[in-house]
């Protein structure tokens, strides 16, 4: 069933060039419908969106501040631009394999639901883990403020912003547990076939900024320039360098962008996004620091004459998460008794579950992604190890149940 | 006169982000229909439209293979995307102003003709002086080829596609004459009002593109990705070095871009536009031998383990251009005569006259830019300054048509 679930969620947008559903755009409301098409004859449950639009198909007897407190499976549908298949969404289908499975009998209704977050990405309003962060109950003002490149406001496309500055959840969650894609290759390397997630990279963005005047490039003399672009990639150039002796830990610039943008014109203004990835907040504030000392020892070196004025400023902190030891115990006693090769690791993606965790005890676990690609249209896992995903989804599902019963 | 006309250009297109009028948009048909209309009513004239959507204004005896050679005066009417007023407008309403004062009296027409070329920014198609370029016969199916960003081909919206590549001029040129701003600040330096152009800058573009490897910017560890912006970055950060002991010579990144681009995912594209301005030739070859060495060492000093794959390609090169010697002598003839301080000086940016001197000898005067600023909102030149450029050019062309007499 998983397959089918997910070749539905391609059949959305699907192109040459992989999966593009940015969040709340209609092409993620479209992926939503094939959840609520999935799940909406199952007996005793209703569907809800909460202030975010996080949809949630729970009991009808969970629902409501007084509701009886339920387990929740989730993870999201929205996508990079030109992204994979399975990222968010493999988590999301084998919820609804899980719930049809243990949700189906009327005369014995579990205390289980799927929450579906919006906007884990983040690509549209540099709001990663958007959705899972309201539900967290950490949405603030500037969150909503946050405006796409047509300058539309997230607090513009939200059914309901005051809901999510003041959140209530629409459901008492009793646990949260999510899989996916490993994204990485890990599991490979070593020949394990579940990643047994023990906490969260934490993620720092910046913005880097760099004003000049915009000028004509023949004319201006290279003494009386003062180009925006040339020390901002002279910045991103050496990135690679800042994290070259420490484990664990990535950074990168993923986007770039000048203005006006002409071959002909000296660049007015540079921004470019600087990522910084750890599990551990003391090697994010050590690279945070290179990161400002490359930026301001950068500046005078490089433009001869006059400087570009840069700038670095925080958009997005959110700091390492650990995993609920005992629902990664339920875990790990599941996939010993399917007898299925493991490992421990650290996620080096920020997941909904950090976000969840704000709420509950909450758990994660990955399958391998082939050759390591995701957020591009080459991302693929092997189909034994999805069909496996559901398979551990559901007896996890039952373990948590069973313990918390 | 020439004051109104050009308020008429800046009324179209015009914002707080200065003039945007792409070539072969709606915006500079708006532009040409305004020479239109100033020269509608002038006695014998007709106007005439080339393969290229070059706009003649000429004496109807003027038109055809076999038509009375003529002098031109002219420039062009598209701006780079948010640039100023002045940029091209300026040597077409002097022209506009010439041809009115000259060219209206029924009795002795004059051989004195207006040209308005296509598309000399280049700006959409990657095609700069692309207008003139067919007038001089220079047009090749590679530059029809040429794509925007929708991927709209050159060749698609010209006229007359074929006629480009087999040319015919509509009119036999004598002579071309043409007024520009310095958007530079060599006039103001000297204290000077007129620039007599003694030859134009050389102008060749590069493509560079890395090519690496899309993925997640978190699970994807440093030592296994294929950053395709990084290396790219690093050439661009140092590109002011490559220019650094050369007189009169500029090397400018107006356009970099990186695909997906989201800030967490790995760049898998990068692409910038290198360009570099010398009146020199030989110059024009050691900085391009300077710039592949750079691209060549470059890759693989950064990436640790993989490397993105760089190219460079070049995409346009204009060579260095002599003015005319009887032609310049004609116009210092007239600013000494006019009492105007002037500088004889080379022209750092690439204009039409470069082109036209491949039919006829040609000439160019600048007149001084407030603070250098040009290709931007602000540029802007004193209103005596423009009145004194239409002022110069008719007394200019005067003296070219009594000297061809």
């Amino acid at each position: 069933m998983i397959l089918d679930v997910l070749d539905a969620f391609r059949a959305i947008s699907a192109s040459e060039r992989g999966n593009t559903r940015l969040a709340y755009t209609e092409w993620e409301d479209r992926a939503r419908d094939v959840v609520r098409d999935y799940l909406r004859a199952l007996p005793g449950y209703v569907m809800v969106d909460d202030a975010a639009g996080n949809l949630f198909v729970v009991p009808e007897e969970a629902t409501g501040v007084d509701g009886r407190p339920i387990v929740l499976i989730g993870s999201h549908v929205d996508t990079v631009i030109e992204g994979g298949w399975l990222d968010g969404t493999l988590g999301v289908a084998a919820g609804i394999a899980s719930l049809s499975t243990l949700g189906a009998d009327p005369e014995t209704p579990l205390p289980l639901g799927l929450v579906v977050f919006r906007d884990e990405e983040g690509v549209r309003f540099n709001s990663g883990l958007f959705g899972s962060h309201v539900f967290a109950g950490l949405c603030q003002p500037t969150d909503l403020a946050k405006q796409d490149r047509d300058g539309c406001a997230l607090g513009d496309v939200v059914p309901n912003p005051a809901g999510c500055l003041d959140y209530t959840p629409p459901v008492t969650p009793l646990a949260y547990l999510e899989c996916h894609i490993e994204q990485g290759l890990r599991l490979e390397d070593a020949g394990a076939r579940v990643g047994l997630v023990t906490g969260m990279v934490g993620i720092r963005r910046y913005d880097l900024t760099g004003v000049g005047q915009a000028n004509h490039a023949g004319t201006t003399e290279m003494r009386r320039r003062v180009d925006a672009l040339t020390p901002v990639a002279e910045v991103i150039g050496k990135l690679p360098v800042l994290v070259e002796d420490l484990e664990d830990t990535v950074i990168t610039c993923g986007r770039i962008g000048v203005r006006p943008g002409a071959p002909n014109i000296v660049p007015g203004t540079a921004q470019a996004v600087v990522e910084i990835r750890s599990g551990n907040s003391e090697t994010i504030e050590i690279v945070s620091g290179r990161l400002q000392d490359l930026v301001a020892g950068a500046t005078p070196a490089i433009s001869g004459g006059r400087c570009a004025e840069l700038s670095l400023t925080g958009i997005v902190d959110v700091p390492p998460t650990r995993m609920d030891g005992d629902v990664l115990r339920d875990l790990a006693s599941v996939v010993e008794g399917l007898g299925l090769p493991h490992l421990q690791m650290p996620s080096m993606a920020g997941h909904d579950a950090q976000h969840a965790a704000f709420r509950c005890p909450a758990g994660m676990f990955f399958i391998p992604s082939l050759e390591g690609i995701s957020h591009a249209p080459d991302e693929n896992s092997r189909p034994e190890d999805i069909e496996m995903a559901a398979q551990v989804m559901t007896a996890w599902a039952q373990a948590v149940l069973a313990r918390l019963a």
